[in-house]
Formats: structure tokens, sequence, C-alpha cells
């Protein structure tokens, strides 16, 4: 039985979850709340950047001693394996909470054993409580890089209506609006790299950089990752400014690619196009959620949202599944899945 | 001052027009309801289809002696002159209201004058309450043709993620789900006439009737329009089946197009595409509404939403303004306006 206080509290160990994603990578994103005996929170924590101590210990730090015969709230299954910290199964054993709420069951052999280290100490351990939301949460790239080995994908795309991402003559500069436009800064914060191909490059410059509402540069950047097998990126684009890490990579595709990224330590990825990179993501089923910044606005020509995908028949048609509609300003948010998608088979991945 | 009763009476005398949306064409689909004394509702009506009583009369009617004393609050302001059916002003009189409250002031020379003589028998009459409202919904279309002396365009598309309206082979059945087809069908039941392009014929073949959910044929059916200036449209194709009048149109564009069917008293017209036609209708500025109806699918290739509109760089998008985004089963639909929309200057024209 999980107590209503209790599923408030997982419902705020998802958020704090969520605060620091992009920041803990290769480590999850993991949110923790700690209650007292009689259910009132007492500690709060998230993951901290790598090297740094894991949600539990910040909470059950900020508990003290009111952790004690009290109730520990996780969105992963608490490590028991020593990393550059010590386990956290210990740190929960040694402030001596009662009871272990977690989410999401360790997918990894390395870190895994935390609950049955935990139950063999008599503390009372519940796995699997609001797991689905957990794990489609800020959970979900570090999921995907645990059991699949790959970063996950975020795919990015601003349209008009017609699905129109720049006009006839490439302009593209801006097709949605100053909130959609923020918005993006959110996303890219929240993805350990940013990745968009070498005709977009040409095509639009972008800087890639995460900037506030004033153009101001915030302290952490993502990677800047440009697709560009031929070297056709001149020394002069603004993506190798200097103002954040790049990387140029001549991977052979997608999933070379993605390989490169992932031994960097990258989980989420942002690719922002252009639509040729885009459909050879889709195309080898490399796109793990979708986001197309819709504009109200009909342009009938320009390149489309997406290159060829090999389809010719209206039956062939790549099926997605509608998760959220959100407004953006004048514009609208629309985010999705590809269904069939991937993201299972176990392979055992380390965590510190 | 207008009182709770009498604003839930109004929004009740919208849903009461909206709901014979289709019907009455030449005349407006106006809503009415009348209240006693004390403020109840005792009785409702809509305009009948041409020929039948007006709305007043119908919500008089089922008030009797009720309405005496009373307020009668109707959407659009009750006609004074006398056509094929008798002014709805002098029947308000006979029923003995006090007070009556109107949205919309009657936009015709010929039909007006109702508020004025309602004023001078010593009724206490408001007029533009929650006027907007009324303007915005089943009087839109009666409205626009008042003022401008043309139909009222609703494009309405079915389209994927990526703005096409068809596979690279042609097919296009079905890019949208159930819960979409069956609400375009209730589209068409609202309009006076259903248009296509030729090329849609020749590539779709489609029926233009409306259906209910077993594919039974509605007793009412709009006009079916071809835009056919070539004589391209087949002898066996399935709109001239005889389910339903068709008029199979030589007019030079758009604008002639229009004129004959504001000739035929249509008033409300559901485009339906193709993107060759909706370009052309758009770029003459007569289109006032657009329906997309977005599918969570992704082709790569494949006709677009719209044709060329003549649009080469992006500060030239044709822009428009979102109005609603609702779910239709697993699709979206998205209604806009155009912005900088006509709909404005006088035009008198008869209703009976
Ligand atoms: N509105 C938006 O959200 C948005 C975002 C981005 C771009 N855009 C617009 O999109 C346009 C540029 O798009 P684009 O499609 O030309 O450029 P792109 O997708 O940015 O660049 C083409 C990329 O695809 C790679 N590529 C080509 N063939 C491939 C294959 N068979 N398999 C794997 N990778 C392959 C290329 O690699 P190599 O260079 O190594 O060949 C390159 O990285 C511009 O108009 C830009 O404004 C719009
Ligand atoms: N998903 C959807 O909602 C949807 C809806 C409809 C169609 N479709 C798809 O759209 C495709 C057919 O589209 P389409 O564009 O080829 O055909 P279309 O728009 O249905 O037909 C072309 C129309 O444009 C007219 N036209 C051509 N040039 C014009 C001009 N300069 N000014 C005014 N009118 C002009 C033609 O008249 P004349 O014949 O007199 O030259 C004809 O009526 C098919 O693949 C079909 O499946 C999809």
């Amino acid at each position: 039985m999980v107590s209503p206080q209790e599923r408030a509290a997982m419902a705020r160990a998802r958020e704090l979850g969520a605060s620091v994603l992009g920041t803990t990578s290769p480590n999850p994103p993991v949110g923790a709340v700690v209650l007292d005996a009689d259910g009132a929170v007492v500690g709060e924590g998230a993951t901290s950047p790598p090297g740094g101590p894991h949600a539990e210990v910040h909470a059950l730090a900020r508990a003290g001693e009111r952790a004690r015969g009290g109730t520990a709230v996780v969105t992963l299954e608490p490590c028991a394996h020593t990393g550059r910290t010590g386990p956290c199964a210990d740190a929960l054993l040694a402030a001596g909470v009662a009871r272990v709420l977690v989410a999401v069951p360790e997918p990894t052999g390395l870190a895994g054993g935390g609950a049955e280290r935990l139950r063999a100490a008599g503390v009372d351990v519940e796995v699997g409580v609001e797991r689905e939301a957990a794990e489609e949460g800020a959970l979900a790239a570090w999921l995907t890089g645990a059991r699949v080995g790959r970063p996950f994908v975020v795919w990015k795309a601003g349209a008009t209506l017609d699905g129109r991402v720049a006009a006839a003559d490439g302009t593209s500069r801006w097709i949605t609006g100053p909130v959609a436009r923020a918005a993006v800064h959110r996303l890219r914060a929240g993805c350990d790299a940013v990745l968009v191909g070498s005709g977009t490059v040409l095509a639009d410059d972008p800087q890639l950089t995460v900037r506030d509402a004033d153009g101001r540069d915030a302290p952490r950047q993502p990677l800047r990752v440009v697709h560009d097998r031929r070297g056709r990126v001149p020394a002069g684009a603004r993506v190798l400014d200097g103002a954040a890490p790049t990387l140029v990579s001549r991977a052979d595709g997608p999933a070379g690619l993605l390989a490169e990224l992932f031994d960097r330590d990258v989980r989420r990825v942002l690719l922002e196009g252009g639509p040729t990179l885009a459909a050879a993501f889709l195309r080898e089923g490399l796109v793990d959620e979708v986001l197309v910044h819709l504009a109200p606005k009909l342009l009938g020509a320009g390149p489309s949202l997406v290159g060829d995908l090999g389809i010719s028949t209206i039956g062939a048609a790549l099926s997605l599944e509608l998760r959220e509609v959100t407004p953006l300003g004048g514009d609208v948010q629309i985010r999705l899945r590809p269904t069939g998608h991937t993201g299972v088979g176990p392979r055992a991945d380390g965590r510190d």
C-alpha cells in the first residue's frame, strides 16, 4: 500500500529529477524525497553533476535525524555498488529509514542490488511505484542508454502548417515566435548534446548555444555536434566560435554518430535538423521523441519537415503516437513518440 | 445590465443557432430563448429551413402566455420586414415581451429596424450583448454573405505532420482516423456546399456526401461542387452518382465560383481541396476559416497541404491566427483564421 503522502512525494521526486536533466550524464537524473515517521517531508534531493552526491544522499543530509524510522521515496533503485561516491543503499541504512519506495528498478547489472541489500537489512522496500511515469520522465534517456547502449534522441523541428521548415529562398528565421524559441533554449539545456547536419550549418549558420532571454550564454553548455562527413563546415562557422565545446563528426551515419556521442557520456541528444539528417535518423529507427513547433503560417514552397523516408504509399506511413499538445505563444508544440519504439532489452552500463 | 440568467439564455441561444447551421441558407441560423417575468426559460427556438418560421416565432409559440412581461434573447436582431414569414418584431410585440436582448445588429438594410420598432413600442431593447461570440459562431457565414456578398469559405484538409495530403503514389486513404473522418461528415452537414478541384476527383473519386457512422446517406445533403474548367471530370465519377445534387462549375476562378454559389443561396462552403484549388483561394484572400486535421504520421514525400502561393521568403509567409486545438481520436484538429480577414464593409442582401 502506498499512501497519498507517499504518492505526492513520488511526484515531487520526479520533478526533482527533471530539474537536473542535462547536468548528470552519464549518471541518471534521480529525484529523492525523505518523509519522517509521520509522513512529513523532511528532505529533498536530486543527483549532482558527475562526481557529486547522488539524490538520496542529498535528501538524507537535509533530513538528518528526522529520517530515522521514516520513508525514502526515489525515482530509481538506490545503487549498491561503490563508484566515485559510496553506495546509496548503505547511506539509507545508516540513516535508519524503515521504508523505501522505488519507481524504477535498476536496469544495469553493475549498480543493481540496492533493493535486495535494503530488504536483507530489514527495510520495507516497494519497487515499481508509479514506474511508468518515472520511466517516461527524466529517466527516459538514461534508461535508453542503459538498455540499448546509445543516447536517447529528441528530434525537434519548427515548421509551418504545411510542413515547411524554411521558405523557398532558404530563409527560416523566424518560423516560430519568441516563446517557442525560448522553449528551444530550455530544451537544449536539458540535453547533453545538440546536433545538426552540415546543410543546416551552411544554410543558417546557427550558434547552437543555450542563451537566456537577453541572449546571454548559460554557464553550462551542451556539446555542439555537426554531422559533416565531407568537411563542408567552414572555419568561420558560428558553431566553431568557442562559446561551447563542438564536435564536427565524420561518422558514417546516425548509428556511428550516436556511438561516438555515447562514448563521450552523452545520454540525451537534441537533433535540430535539417530534414535530410532527420530522415536518416528516422529511417534507422533512431528517434525516440519528436517535438514539432508548429507555426500558424503557410508557405506553399520550401524544404519540408523531413526528407525522403523511402515511403511511397499511405499504408506505409511512419506512425507516431501523440503525447501532448501545448500552446507556445502563438505557436503550438506537438510531442510524439514513434510507435514500436525501442528502449527495451538488457544492457549493463556503468554509472558512478 | 444583463443578468446571469440572461447570459445563460444567450449562450443557449447561440447553441440553438449552431444546431441548425447548414439548414437555413439563405436565411441566418438564429437561436432564440424566451424567459418569463421571473427569468425562467419558457421557450426555445431556432430558424427553420427557408419558408418556415424564424427562431423567435418558435420560441414564442412554446412560451405562449408565459412570454407576457418576459424577455426574449436572440442572436440576431429580429427582422422588421415581411418576407415569406411575417416580421418577428411584430410577433414579439404581440406576445407582450417587456425586454429583448440581441447579440448582433441586423447588418442588411432590407431587414433592419426591428430594434427600433420594438423600442418605439416601449420594449426595453439591448443590442450587442456578447456580440463577438455570436458573430464568430453560427452567424459568421451568413454575416459574411450579408456584408461582402459571397459565401464564407471553410478550408479543411487532412495532413501528416510533415504537411503531406497524400503519399508519393497519390494514395491518401486514410491519412486521418475514423474520429476525424466522422468529424468531416459533421462539418459537411453544417455547410451548404462541399467543393473540390478536378484534380481531387481524378485522384480520389470522392463521393462528398454526408454519411453517418454506418455509411448511410443523411436525409439532407449539401450541394456537391467540382471546379472543372476543362471538363476533366469523367461521367462515371462518384460525385455524379445522383446521391446528392452536384454542380460541375466552369467558373474562371475562386471569385467567379463563389459568385455562382452565392446566387444558388450557398452561404457556407466546405473547401475540401486539393492543394492547387486551396492555393488559388488563399491567393485571392477567399478563405475565412482553416481546419487542419493533423495525423501523427510522417511520409517524407507526396503533395503538400497547399500549392504554390507565390511566397518565396519567410517574412512573406501567410499568417493565420490559431483559434483552437482539439483532439480528434489519435489525430488533432487545428482551427485557424487568416489574419486581416475580410468580412467587413456594408452590403445589403436579402433574407426572407
Ligand atoms: N525549421 C527548423 O527547425 C530547421 C532546422 C534545421 C534546418 N532547417 C532548414 O533545413 C535546411 C537544411 O536542411 P538539409 O536537409 O539541407 O541539411 P541537413 O540535414 O542539416 O544536412 C544534411 C545532413 O545529412 C547528412 N546526410 C546526407 N545524406 C545522408 C545519408 N544518406 N545518410 C546519413 N546522413 C546523410 C549530411 O551529412 P554530410 O554532410 O556528411 O553529407 C548532413 O549532415 C535549411 O533550409 C535550414 O534552414 C530548418
Ligand atoms: N488530404 C486531404 O485533405 C486531401 C483533400 C483533397 C485532395 N487531396 C489530394 O490532393 C491531390 C489532388 O490535388 P490537386 O492539387 O492535384 O487537385 P485539385 O486542387 O483538387 O484540382 C486542381 C484544381 O485547381 C484548379 N486550378 C488549377 N490552376 C488554377 C489557377 N491558376 N487558378 C484557379 N484554379 C486553378 C483546377 O481547375 P481546372 O480543373 O478547371 O483546371 C482544379 O479545380 C490528390 O493527391 C488528393 O489525394 C488530399
